[in-house]
């Protein structure tokens, strides 16, 4: 298959593991007889220093022309004194809104052989296997007005929550979807005990399920599912979330795997262009060092693999490989303990690309043995 | 010294635990020669039932006369299809707003005999000891508009999350005065790179911090936060945060602690009119059961004596009894183990009595000898 894939490295520690990701995936290009085009694009604080603002209209017409999307990261303290509306991050969430990708997936998992790097006991992260769905383009991060007004002693600031019932439906749709090919159980989290919005998301909650019979619906607070969340966090199975709430929750529930350099994700839109990025950030005090874990990044390209090609058997070989390299107890130094000797980015993606090398080569023999 | 507490048991186990308050604070009125008159009043879910609305204003006038106030937990599913206005949780909210209780305050204390309890790893509570100082009668919760517009497809909803530059104020140099007398150290949460009033709190914060030259100041983003406070809780202090953000956080934290039926708060305003209360909520599943941990009701009223009224002794000895029936190994349901036997409520607070009259008992053999 011919596809191309629009690459926006970003900032920090984004380049990096960028890198990383496009080593990847050309080796499974070439392992399985594909051609990736990969073509780059400046978004966030590079694009603010080298274009004059987060997100130009190259990069959107670079994203529109391609096949899939993956970003490295965005941000950092250089742009921290920039105005509002001219910060890293606004470019990322101009592009989610320009692009209309809706739906954020976060699988959250926990791998076995990282539970002594985890801060819980072993006995809460048995059978952890859950994805959050956070709405992406609506609620508190985008609505209008967002300003100040008076000065001094009458000065004041507002932000807007703000959902049409056409945007929650649709994010519900993608949460009972995801439930039906998994385990059948949708938390709706919302805090319908204060706010109109999630008092609506809730009534649309249960519109959406009368559609989808064989799957659960339960409904839990905000606050609570913060505290659900690392108190028996193997209750869940599809969290579907606002913008916000699911901002907070995701990176909470992200320590359960142990580390936010193992954590892929992907941002989806209706019409079949989705994004793909890792869950950490810019990192920007380790940014060029070669220190950076692009394990996030490298599973991000095997979940674009999978859901924007259908390419299920290179998506796993890379997940296979990023597995083999773990057991073997290789480690960035995010995941290295005390005594460890870390990895380079570099070096750790080169595990991977031999990994690969070696299960192609191990699926060769099985093949003419067969 | 004599003084009226407002006792406000509000639904579900909130009766049950304020029965053990008022029991603990009467041995202590007995012990150290103290008048408590306890006056009660309506408010949330029994409020509606039988006045009509969550805060009747005579349990509004009953406050105001009093000296200090105790509230159990309002809200229930009973009440669940009521009206948006008429909610349990509008009685706290609009008693919050019209006493002007500003400030939320809630200890963070892993408990050495509980860690065996907890889903985290003992090394990662080791010295865990800080504060979250959340903001209460702004923010989200408050905003206007607050409302529903147009119909079916057409259908929207809309939150505002406002505040002041001077509310904001306030609930920062609240924060820091309390960082001052302890380990000097302000994180202050914000989602700064995204919401306009994330900007002006920041700013704000760093006005204020110049009043403490002693005292730290860090930033740090709310999603980062929530990650933080499970991956290394012993770098924090003092927390402070908006209303929401301070529901999130702090319900998440209390899981470091081992137990929700732990936790003591209290709320401060401005004139010294102050309310305690738990952490935890109504519990409706256990409600009259005679299962509930009435220990975060009895902390409570520690905090009262000491904020309140000044009374250090009387508090510690409230804090010691508790520590002693945890230390015997003597536990409610919540947080006892497969084999062991729970005490119900009422013995739990015969168990506090009984502590308190022992320590009573030791004081004066020890003034006897001095
Ligand atoms: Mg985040
Ligand atoms: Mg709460």
């Amino acid at each position: 298959m011919k596809k191309t894939i629009a690459m926006l490295p970003g900032d920090g520690i984004g380049k990096e593991v960028m890198q990383g990701a496009q080593e990847v995936l050309s080796v499974i290009a070439e392992q399985f007889g594909h051609e990736f085009i990969f073509t780059s694009g400046l978004i966030g604080g590079s694009a603010i220093d080298q274009r004059g603002g987060p997100l130009p209209a190259e990069t959107l017409e670079l994203c529109r022309n391609a096949d899939a999307i993956m970003l490295g990261a965005v941000g950092g303290p250089k742009w921290d004194r920039e105005p509002a509306d001219n910060r890293p991050e606004r470019g990322l969430l101009a592009l989610r809104k320009e692009l209309g990708l809706y739906a954020n997936i976060r699988p959250v998992k926990a791998y076995e052989c990282l539970t002594d790097h985890s801060p819980f006991k072993k006995s809460v992260l048995n059978g952890v296997d859950f994805v959050i769905v956070r709405e992406l383009t609506g609620g508190l991060y985008f609505g209008k007005p967002s300003e100040r007004s008076g000065k001094g002693g009458e000065e004041s600031a507002v932000d807007t929550l703000f959902y049409t019932k056409e945007e929650v439906r649709r994010i519900l749709a993608a949460a009972f979807e995801m439930a039906a090919g998994r385990r059948k159980k949708v938390t709706s989290v919302d805090k319908a005990n204060v706010l109109e919005s999630s008092r609506m998301w809730r009534e649309t909650a249960e519109e959406v399920k009368a559609d989808y019979p064989d799957v659960e619906l339960e409904h839990m607070l905000v606050d609570n599912a913060a505290m659900q969340l690392i108190k028996n966090p193997s209750q869940f199975d599809v969290l579907v979330t606002e913008n916000m709430f699911g901002d907070i929750l995701s990176d909470e529930a992200s320590v359960l795997t142990g580390s936010l350099g193992m954590l892929p994700s992907s941002s989806l839109s209706l019409n079949g262009l989705h994004l793909y990025e890792p869950v950490h950030g810019s990192a920007p005090d380790i940014a060029g060092k070669n220190k950076a874990n692009p394990l996030a990044m490298i599973l991000s390209a095997a979940m674009m693999l999978r859901t924007s090609f259908g390419m299920e058997e290179e998506a796993k070989a890379v997940e296979r490989a990023v597995q083999h390299v773990l057991d073997a107890g290789k480690r960035t130094g995010d995941l290295a303990f005390k005594n460890d000797h870390p990895l380079t980015t570099a070096e750790m993606i080169d595990e991977i690309k031999e990994g690969l090398a070696d299960d192609n080569a191990i699926l060769h023999i099985m093949e003419a043995y067969a």
